[in-house]
């Protein structure tokens, strides 16, 4: 799926684009703003992906951190997380690290978002977090 | 206080050091084998540590992934996680990455360890993973 995506045959609001790396926001966010940092080649999970890769992804979801704290979102933080392996809820098998931009007491709209994820207005999120990335 | 650690003047039951990076186990593990990888630079959190560092630190928690999934511990996969701010649930403000190894129908005890959060046996747990480490 994240192939398809990563080819433009599956549609994605995207916020980065490189030749190894992808991001786009989630389609089922947690919190507004969640983001998902692909890398271009596939590799399942932390087991396969190479260490230069990992650090890639991570690397770009540090500069999707800070754009999203400087952004319109306001974002008073963020988690970095990586699932590596269904016992660990990874759900797409194509290796991936989530952004979540956070705010101050915002811990229960977080904890409702593992249930609702649902970002009512997408492109406008997205427009906020690229034209703070480009500004960084 | 992880500044203490480094320097040998905090306890710590450690995992991994290099001439960078310090791994020691979680004092208040969710899962057991919980680890914490620290950079011996103090850093504060995403915004203001170099990218070179967020890189080398998620690197070695991939080798500690796959440790854990080699090793005795049998882990099924792993959550790799950077609280980046108080608001993400960011306590200690030297930054650090979490390795929580998991294991296939664990979600209770995973949702459990966010309240319980103790390891009976930490040295056999930690003289586990430093096995496993050192066969990768």
């Amino acid at each position: 799926m994240f192939c398809d995506i990563v080819v433009g045959e599956a549609p994605a609001v995207r916020i980065h684009e490189d030749d190894d790396y992808l991001a786009v926001l989630d389609i089922r966010p947690i919190v507004r703003g969640h983001t998902l940092v692909i890398p271009k080649q596939h590799h399942t999970d932390l087991t396969d992906t190479p260490a230069e890769t990992v650090a890639g992804m991570t690397i770009l979801g540090q500069r999707i951190a800070q754009a999203a704290r400087a952004s319109g979102l306001h974002a008073d933080g963020n988690n970095i997380v990586i699932n590596d392996g269904r016992a660990a809820f990874q759900t797409v098998f194509h290796i991936h690290l989530h952004v979540a931009p956070r705010h101050d007491g915002d811990k229960l709209s977080f904890a409702k978002g593992l249930v609702v994820r649902r970002d009512p207005d997408r492109e406008e999120t997205a427009r906020i977090l690229r034209e703070a990335l480009a500004r960084l």
